[in-house]
């Protein structure tokens, strides 16, 4: 399929857009990407997905599809010769999906709770949920791998791609935050996971470096204060 | 396979639990139903949901399976040869998970802002986006159901299990708060699809009669008022 009948609406530093992005390298798909300003969003976008009005939106001829976790799982569907994403057997399929909602939900708001908590004591406790999650998911790793490199055995899957999203925000959040969070005396099967992972041919490049997250970040919050310094 | 094969930790007034409830029968499923004290859990619930400590739990064989979407998917990938519940077509199934969704994380929670609602000003912005909601679904209905009698075409498929299992809490909703919900001037399709849905032989009987719903209420709220003072 040509390029031009598969595009992605997105921002390079948006998790949820790397997400798709990955799955369509992972099938070997070529797509023209549409960069999206979430300030002043593009009328395909609005048009694409009016109930969010949210990036990533996958194009595939005339059809839209929203949410990253319905766009992977379409693409491991449409795509089906490739390489599978999800697992084969049901019950692999539903600890995949289980973990991946587990870490939408639960786990990435952490992030935000880390980054304004108030002081020390809140913030020691949002990193200990945050460890708690990630010891799960060690555990999680050390089970579905199977002695092999991800989280999907010997192929990267569903949930190497979800929680790998998360990796380039993790480093940044970091940095901000003074801590370490992919600490090998703690997790150590999920350290070299990552290592893994971002240098995975289908994977490199795709997440932007933490040094260009912060800046992003650093424009981000200036433009909602801005924007709220003018109401 | 045999009932005891197939445990299912739940409470019947959860809608969540309902959904799986629905798959089972559609699938001609036999299985053992666990009514959970929500209070006071039982050690399997804490033992087999760990992360969430929440129902719904199935238990195939010895495998637990949370979450109700998780679980519906699972059912429908296991029994494959029953009545699909997920459309067939990729793009379907896309928009059936973009909706279930939406109403869990977007539609839902707007029934408790109804209910906590402070003055009528509020109570009808709310109304409003119940209805803005309801108003798309109607759309998505008349096309995926392509003149038939449900979400699923012919048979009830993914988003009727979902939006279905809320009906009875939005019956509730309309004699607590005094409003019309399922209201055949704005949404006639839904409303014709409840009733139908409703009297269906995989649903009848599952979800609780609305007088039933209002005094869980009443007693889950008074529950939770207990403890608070007890604090």
């Amino acid at each position: 399929m040509a390029a031009k009948d598969i595009k992605l609406l997105g921002a390079r530093q948006s998790a949820f857009v790397n997400r798709v992005q990955f799955a369509l390298n992972l099938k070997s798909i070529e797509y023209e990407f549409l960069q999206e300003d979430l300030f002043n969003k593009s009328e395909l976008l609005l048009k694409s997905n009016p109930v969010h009005k949210q990036i990533p939106v996958l194009i595939h001829g005339d059809k839209p599809i929203c949410e990253s976790l319905v766009i992977v799982q379409y693409i491991d569907e449409v795509w089906s010769d490739a390489p599978s994403i999800l697992p084969s057997h049901p019950y692999e399929r539903a600890n995949a999906r289980f973990w991946a909602a587990y870490l939408d939900e639960k786990w990435i708001p952490l992030f935000r709770d880390l980054r304004t908590a108030k002081d020390d004591e809140s913030k020691a406790g949002v990193l200990e949920k945050i460890f708690e999650g990630l010891t799960s998911l060690e555990g999680v790793f050390v089970k579905s791998s199977k002695g092999k490199g991800f989280f999907g055995g010997e192929t990267i899957g569903y949930l190497d791609i979800v929680l790998g999203s998360f990796l380039g925000w993790v480093k940044t959040s970091e940095i901000i935050g003074h801590v370490k969070i992919l600490d090998e005396t703690k997790i150590p099967a999920l350290v070299d996971w990552a290592e893994r992972f971002l240098a995975h041919e289908a994977i490199k490049g795709v997440i932007l470096e933490p040094e260009e997250l912060v800046n992003v970040l650093k424009g981000y919050l200036a433009r909602v204060a801005a924007a709220a310094a003018s109401k």
